[in-house]
Parts: C-alpha cells; structure tokens; sequence
C-alpha cells in the first residue's frame, strides 16, 4: 500500500482535492466479466451526496460518476477501471480566513507542519469530499461479492443511542439519519436542528453489519480481517474508534460470557451468540461481520475556538461555509463501501492462497 | 504487505508457532549504523514473558532472544535482521482435546474452515505466543525512533477502570498488572485472583502513550498513522476496539467540546487539551500520541462451553493447560511494540518523502 | 505493487485503453514543493508523440496532458498527482477484424486466455498508448531528482548499430530516430522507409543513460536498482531484453577485463571502465547508470500470418490501421521515463533508510 | 515488496550474511495442505551446494535446511513457512584485506557508500550464499505449481555457446557445469581449469525453460510475467542481462519473421515458433517460458586490481579465499527457483483475479 492506495489484491487508489477540477479512483484488480455501468455506482454516490437535506452540507454537487477505463461492452475487463466524478460547486472565496490561521480538529497545521504548505480550500485533501472515490470504488466492490449483504446505520447521535429493540432496517432509508429506531430518528430532528442552528456540531456512531460472509476469509497475522476493517475505518475522516462485536464491551465481560457457544447447524455451526461481531484469529466464521466506528463533531463549527496564525500569531476562528452539522451521518455509505473495499479483497486474497 | 509482514518502509515478518521449535520476526529496513545487541531486547521480552506472577499462564519460556543476521560489530548494518525465539516450554499432550473439537472464542473453526486443517498445538500459528516477535522487532523500532518515550498500562480490568486522578507512572512496573493506580491494582489482585479460581477470564483495556513524537509523521489517505495504528492494535491476538484519543467518548460531544484549542508555544503550538489523541488528518500534531485497546476475556476457560466436533457432532469443551487468566496484561509490551513499529515506519515515510 | 502500479516509495498507477475517452497516471508519494504545471510535462509527451514523422504511426493524438489533483498554486502539495491525457483519434471501426482472430505477436490470444474476453479495439488494454502516462509521470520524477540528468537513444534498428565513434549528442533530437550517429540515421531512414512501404517492421535497441547519479541509490537484495530497472524496462510493450552495463557482453569476458578498476578521485573513486553500468551489487557506484532494452519488431504489419479465430478456426490475419514500422523508435521517452521513475523512487527509498 | 522480500502474493523474505550463524528465508502465503520435508528441499540446495567439484568454490558447506515453521504433520498450514540452513565453514581470517580496500565489480564500495560501513566478511550481505536461501524457498515453489516442469542449463561459459544441435537434457546432470552438450562440457572443462589455475574466471550464460505453464498467467501492466522475471533473474548477484524468448536476437529480425504463428490445436493453438518465449503482453500463452540470463565473470580473482582504500587511498587488491572459478555455474539451480517462485506467484495471482 502507498500514501494513497488501499488494498492487498484488490487495490483503489484515490486522488482529488476538494476544490481541484475533479476527484477520482483507481480501482485495480477487479475480476473480469463483471457487469458494470455507471448506473451501477451513482446509487450509493447519491446516498452519500451533500445537500439531500437541511442536516448535511448545502454545496451542491451532483457527484456524477464516470468509468473512463476498465469496462468493455459493460463488462469490467480486468483492468484498472479509473472512475472520475468532477467537482462543479467549488466556492473557493468562502475558504480565505484558513489560508491565514489553523482550525482546530482539522488537518490544517498537520498538513503545513509535514508538507510546508497546503491547499487550503475546503480542506484539500483532507477534505471528506475524498470519500465520495470510496463510495465509487465500493459499489464495484459489492458487484465482486454479490453474495454478500452490506448494511450501515447511524447508532447514536451526540450519545443518544437507538434502542436495539426498535431496530426497523426498511426506516434506515425513510429519514436524513440512516437511523433504524423511527423514535431515535424524531429525537435526532430535534437536536441536529438545535446544534446546527447553535453553529455546533455532533458526533456520531456508525454500525455495519456484512451477512452472507462465508468462514475462512481473513488471514493470520498481518492480514486479519478485522485488523483491516479497522485500518479502513479509522482512515476515515472525523473517526477516533473502532469496534468489532462487542469491542469495547467485551472488555467488561467474563471469559463464559463472551464465548460464541457452537451447536451443529444446516451447514457449519449454529453460533448462540455473535460477540466476537464473526471473526476469530482475524479469519470469519460465517457469522455476520460487525464493526462499529465513532465519528467526533464536525470540526468546522461557527462557534469561536483560540488558535494560531500560519505565522504563530495568537488568533481565534469560526468556521464559514457550508459544512455538515454531523459528519458521522454521511458517514454511514463510505463505511458501508469501506467494508466491501475490505471483504471484496480479502474473497480475492482467499482465492488466491485456497483456491476457494 | 503480505499475511505476515507489517509496515511500509519498516516492514518485519514473523513466523512460528506455539508448539514448534522456534518463532521469529524478520526486520528489514532498519537503518545502519545503530548500535543494538540481544541486550537490548531482552528486557521487552522479559516484560512479555509467560510464568512471572500468578496473573499470567504459567507456560515457563525464557524466550532468550538471538540476532542472527543484519548486525556486525554491534551495529545494524541496514540489512535484515533474523531475531530467533526457541519454543522450549511445549506440552503438545495438554492439547488433545482441541485437536477434535473447536474451542468457542478461538481460532479453531476459522482456522479448519481456511485451510482444511491446522496446527492444533497450543492454537498453533493463531497462539500468541507470536506477540513475542512482535516485542522483539519493536524493541529495535524503538532505538529507531529514540527521541520518542512509549508508555503503555492496563486502564480497566473487567469494566474496572482505573481512577485517572491516582494516575502513577512508577506504579506500572510495581505491581503485576502493568496498572499505574496503586488502589485499582489492589482491586484487581482480588478481581483476577476470583476469575482464576474460578476457572473464569477477564478482559482489559490498555492505553498506551506515545511523547515526542514531532507533527508531520502519517500520510493521506490510505497511509494515515491512526489508521496504522488502529490495524497493529487490531491484530493484536484476543483485541477488539481501538481508540485514538478520545475514541468513542468523542462520538458524544459537541463541536466545540471537542475542539483542542492553539496558542502560541515555544516549538509549534500549545494545545489546550488532546482529544484527538495527538493526530489530526492522519498526521501527527506534536501532542502525544494516544491510543486505547480492548483485550477480550481469555477465551480458554475451565468452564465447559457447547461447541461442535470437526465431524459436526454435539460436544462441550473446557480448555485445560496453562493459560492467562487475563490476557489483556500481557499486551501492554505488545501494544507499545506495536506502537513503537507503526511511530519507527512512518518516521522513515515521512524522511523518504520530505527529506525529514 | 499491484496490477497496475510501479515503484516502491514513489508510485504510480496507469489507467486507460487505446480506444477509451482517456488514459492517465496517478503519481503517489512525490515530494512536495515541487514547482510543477503542466508545461514541465508536455515536452516529452510531444517527444512521444504519434504522427510526427512517417517513420511513426499515423494516429494523430495532440496527448496534451491536464493535472487534476496534487499541484496548488504551481507546487507539488505532497498529495496525489494525477495526470489525465485524452485520446481523441480513436477509429475504432479499423479493428473489426481483431476482434475475430488473434494477431501473433500481441497480446489478443493471451487476454483472451487469461480474462475470458478483451476490449479489441487498438490492444485495448496492451496498446503501446499507454506508455503516455508513463512518460507524464516520469517527466514529474525527473523534477525530483533535478541533480540526474537522463538521455535515451536508439542504438540499433534492424540489426544495424550505431557506430560509437560516431557518437553525438546534440544529433539525437534532430532525426526521427533519436540517433546520436547521423551516418547511421542515414541508414536507418532507408531501411525503415523500405519496412514500411513492404508493409514490415523492424526492432530496435534502445540505450539509455543517467548521469549524477550519487553513490548508495539502491537496496539488498529484492530492492536491487538493477533488478528494478530491468522490471521497469521489461515492462515496457515490445521489449524482450535488458542489460545493465555489459550485458551480455560481460558473459563472455574474463574478470581482470570486466573488473571496473578504482583510483582516487575528487569525491569517490575515479573509475577506469563502466562495465558495470553504474551499479554493483545493486547499488549505485557513481559510475552513469546505464541500460540497454531490446524492442522486438512492431507485431502489427501487413504481411498475413497464419492465426486462428476466437472459435479455434484456421486463419489469417494481416493488421490494417495505423501502425509504428520499428516500434523501438518511440520507446526511447518511454525508456527516459522508466529510468527516472526508478530512480527517483530509489532517491526516496535511501532517503527513508539512512536519511540523506 | 521490500528491501529483501520478493514477490505478490507467495512473498518471501531472505536474511542472512555470508559469514553469520545461518541464513534463511521466510516463505508467505503457500497454499495450505501441501505436502512438506526437508527431504522435498535439499536435492536443490545439493545442486547449489558449493564444494561439489574443482570448478565451484571450495568452501564446504553441507547446506542443510530446517523447517521451522508453517508445516505440521508433513502439511503446509498455510502460515509462514520459515526455512534455515546454518552456516559451517565460514573462515573469517581470509577476508581481512577485504576489510581495507574495495575489491573492483565487488558491492563493497557501494555498501560502504549508502550505509557508512559494511560486514566485510565474505561479502556479507551481498554474498552469493544468500541465493541458498532462495534455492530452499523456489523448492517449495515447484511444489504449489506441480504441473509445471523447470529446468535450467548453462548455455554459454566464456563466450562459447553450446551448440543447439547437440541438445541432449540427460546430459545436464551429468557433468559439472548443467552442460546439456557432451562436447562444450569437453571443450569448458579445460576453459575452466585454465581459468582457475590463471587466478582468473569465466561468465556464463545460464537459460532456463518452464514447461506446462497454461496461458493466462501475468497480468498488465506492471504485473507482467516477464517484467517479474526480469527483475527476479536480475536480482541474483552476478547477473547482467536478461532475455526472454529471443531477447537481443529479436531486435534484429523483421516482424513476419518474429510472428510465432498460430493454427488450430487439441487445446488452445499450435505456435509454429516461440521467438516470444511464451509470453505476449506479459501473460503466457501456453509456449514454454524461456530466459535466458548473463552472468558476468566471478569478480574475485587473483590477478591484481588497481583500487582505493575506505580512505581513499591508491592500492591494489586480489582477492585470495575460495571462489567460484565461474560463478554462472551455480547460478543454474538459482535461476530454477527464482523461475519457481515469479510462477507460483502469478499462479496465485491469476487464481485470486479470475478464480482460476
């Protein structure tokens, strides 16, 4: 893997700053004689496209995907397939103040202390409008693995939590919050609208769950499965933590209650339960894949924070512009995407050790 | 990066298994000219090691470490460096029972489910016994990077956290729990000591600390050092959550809460708090860089659990031998190996792209 | 490295079909504070350019690149550069025939074998329009190492050798050979003249030679800048040989006539010969780094071939369309371009290691 | 890949110095359920082995290799297979001159170059001995691709090629120099016995062929089957050239003379000739894969060299100690596995993008 690269067979490579002409992916590896066509990604690039409604950014982008290489007749041909979406609500005048001083939470000072310099506008690329190339290259990603079911939700919104036992997947698509719990989805209108308007922001929890993942994918023991889902996750922008079942949880429990207890099943074993969210020693078991991912609050807030100028001069900033009052919500589809990026080449990694 | 090898620039492999001859890890990349002997490995290796306290599985390996290759006159010469553990401490007949039934918790199944079969022998590849070449390669990684201090304790211990404000670095070398709050150690001397009798396992949380790291070290997008860090914790064996900083508490604050405020400082900024864990944008900011790992209860446990037959058939196992009532002890060398290996790698990225 | 990427520290991934609406490199890793814009690039593309004599074929492509992402205000951000070129002259309905039978020599049967079917149009995928992606990005690479100069000419065409007493370098760029020996361009222009209007083609050899090339570049022992360099140049469309100083040369010496004697010099050894060709042991000595890539003759010419069909039926096929009589001839940027991008990542490979 | 680990998906990793207590390599990624011995591993390095007859360097080194990982009950497991054959004859006391001045077409200047000082002792790191670890891991190699069949022959010692017509594969074996001709292995016998008492030495042509390869391993663009092999075959110390098919000879010809012909076969075509030496596009067609790779004469002689001291000073040096009279020889069972080892990679390589 490089700066810029993500991936063992399968491997996208992304580029493209916030404000720059375009962004783009390279998706390299893919298996030949997919059927593919653009019609097949803009889907999930809308699900994550700002401006959809009062609580994500209002830039305006209509994130049109095209495959410029690696699909013939609409079919993906082996080769690399390069997929370009072009950036056309750039304003970069709104960005001025951050040429000068640091936002705090942002990667403004990291960027100018590793690079000595950076493209200031809307981030560069550090922008999240990065991961709208993940969401690209993921929707690939679920063609190689069609057996596989990927679902995202929001969890939690600034620590209200969804109750597991409203869980309705068919309300994930039916509100602005990927939110499974139609209570938690009415409590969240309220405090969204509240943080916005208050110029704040909040943070977020992100579950998804993979079904249809066959044991054996994985590999011991700098190839674990969940050791990739993890780096996938935390590359993600705005995210501080990563579960696996039970995570953090698990730390609380005793040895008998955090076992998976076995009974024999149709085709493999039947699991009681599913702590270790279906992977052991980094390889799946043929339970469902389970990883939850904390987003913190958006950075860019229109409350003032103290900070420093480019020059270390004592300053204060608010954050203009059009930013996303929960970062963690748009979040839901490229986790979603992280987590085929990830499965997708741990089948092809499988392949290629097993045969099968 | 392939099945065994971690890192970038600063790669190593390991190999072994628990019952076999010998394990190791390989370290290529390692800069010339620094000096470095078994003694300077040892002591890692001595704070990892099985069989010193009541706490720990009571498997007696000295796990004497030998340089075989890439050091001459007592300096590294730029080539690999062979680091050699021998097993000779195995009891292959403790592990009968394992060989024909899967261990809930364990690698087992996934490991037939991939292969076909495996090395039954002490969980064979999937044992952590490897984390032994993990300590070993990061000792050298730390005499890389000798400017920075790493410094990991175990924070809670069954959902036991310790209390911040009791906060004593000398205590963590004092007591065997790697804990630096005098009064949770006592606690979980109690805590630990109640599981073990009881056939039982507890899971942990360990923190780990890095200081003088400067800003610049990590990479956009895919090469970014939280999410290194995130995948070498994640691989760690038995863990299942990682946090940067404030990790998943970040998901339940607000913008400005969040937010760590600059001032001017003598070298860079003064941060007014650290809740991004010393990392922003995948980069380091020049704050410490601070990560929290969930260890999962020992999943060998004397308390019989239902499971399945290779053959599919109904059966209930209890993992007799010798075995950590709480592996998340034992991480704290591996963590801060792990940590020290990721800090080692992207100093040489940053060097080989910016010069410094 | 993946399918589709090269190089260790620096990378890029190409993109891109002969037919397609665009082929394109993203460079990875490169060092920032780079002045760059479009204007360093498009004097080797123009060098590689079709159409420019009739020694070449007569696709007509203005190859002028765009740089979407990596660059601000003139200087290289650390981030990635990707590099796009359009392809504009695509006559598609010149390869109808193709798409029925395998030409000998390409790559038609063997994509076939390999992916189950292939975009037939101008090679698709294997077409030598690739290469102008290489020679974008190498053209960045040479910014970074701006120390190394690098010069590639044709050293024989058909057989036929330049004469190295003859050789001068200021005639390369004024012949459609990149001759240094203007005797022998004489030559050449007769003898492809005569290929192309017999509707043939001829191979080529191709020397190229960087100088300021400082000791130390290179690494033991997969690393090799040797074994790099013939992978780089191998890789190239229509090559089947590379040699490193010597070459072949060397097998039929005696060691006191190849041994490169040393004596002392300003700064380093002074060296009597160059048999070695710059590097020894897979690092550079010093010495101008020099290699020579044998290009087969154009597989595409109009003399009929005995073939078979998609079907396994008996054929024949001659190539219609727009073709380079000796192929070889524009592979000198191609070869420049490799030599750079080796180079330079090697530059930043050494750097990580030891610094400087 | 890094400094010393080669490959894709099968990555090994060799450690080890001339002089140091053994050496080895760590092989990654072998498919699981392979059957293992040390027995299916030492007739290659017996091959290698040195010591075998007045033409190959007298040191004695039994060479033998231990498993010390990966296999269980005579099984790969999939995990890390770790190989290690010590060293038993290392005679430090020849190599003190060594220590002073650097010996011409040696890596001792250009060691001491990059990394500040080197382990002198018979080459160190750049010693020939290394290759012993590799001859132990393409052993495993053959293994995972069984169906395909690899032998290797030196075709040329001095300048003297054997002749095609005398081809004779029985008589490989048979005499000291894996001559496949009775009456060159005649005529060398004595070029070599003059070249070792003159305190001289020879090169040598070494070629390699592999049978049984099916058509579709490789992969565009920097993936190519020959591009891998290129850089494995220069990788190996002495080599300085490297052809695939007719190589050099190829530049020379006309296009329908280098086009292999096709006509309809019992499974895929019938070639007429096989000037590509099995590969098009860098994917094998289902010809035999040939190379052909030159080695340079052994650069230790005893005739005197003009040279500098690591001060800089003017000096001359021989070379006394036990060498390779025609380090070529010994690189035939070399050749052979690196051959192994590129096509058990892209066996797995092209299982992992198309299933096989």
């Amino acid at each position: 893997m490089s700066f810029n690269t993500f991936g063992r067979v399968l491997r996208f490579t992304t580029w493209g700053e916030s404000h720059g002409p375009a962004l783009g992916a390279v998706l390299d590896g893919c298996p030949p004689q997919i059927d593919l066509t653009e019609a097949d990604i803009q889907p999930f690039l809308d699900a994550r496209k700002p401006g959809t409604s009062r609580f994500t950014t209002q830039r305006r982008e209509p994130d049109e995907v095209k495959i410029l290489s690696g699909v013939f007749e609409g079919r993906t041909t082996g080769t690399p397939i390069s997929l370009m979406i072009e950036n056309t609500d750039q304003r970069s005048k709104d960005y001025s103040d951050v040429a000068k001083a640091y936002r705090p939470g942002h990667a403004d000072y990291a960027y100018d202390a590793k690079y000595g310099f950076r493209d200031y506008r809307g981030g560069g690329r550090s922008s999240a409008r990065e991961t709208a190339a993940r969401v690209a290259a993921g929707a690939v990603a679920r063609k190689i693995i069609s057996g596989v079911q990927i679902r995202g939700w929001v969890s939690a919104i600034g620590g209200d939590e969804i109750d597991e036992g409203n869980f309705d997947a068919d309300q994930i698509g039916q509100n602005p919050f990927f939110c499974p719990d139609a209570d938690a989805a009415r409590r969240w209108e309220a405090m969204v609208d509240e943080a916005r308007k208050a110029g704040s922001s909040l943070g977020a929890v992100v579950t998804c769950e993979a079904t249809g993942v066959p044991a054996g994918w994985g590999a011991p023991i700098y190839a674990k499965l969940d050791a990739d889902l993890a780096a996938a996750m935390m590359g993600i922008n705005a995210t501080k933590g990563v579960e696996i079942g039970d995570g953090f949880g698990a730390a609380a429990l005793r040895g008998e209650q955090n076992a998976d207890a076995m009974s024999p099943g149709a085709s493999g074993p039947d699991f009681a339960s599913n702590h270790a969210g279906g992977i052991a020693g980094g390889i799946s078991t043929g339970q469902p894949v389970r990883v939850r991912v904390a987003f913190k609050p958006t950075s860019s807030i229109l409350i003032p924070v103290p900070t420093i100028t480019r020059d270390g001069e004592e300053s204060e900033i608010i954050t203009k512009g059009r930013h996303d009052p929960c970062v963690g919500i748009r979040g839901v589809p490229v986790v979603e995407a992280m987590m085929a990026l990830v499965l997708a080449d741990h089948f092809m990694l499988h392949r290629a050790q097993t045969g099968g």
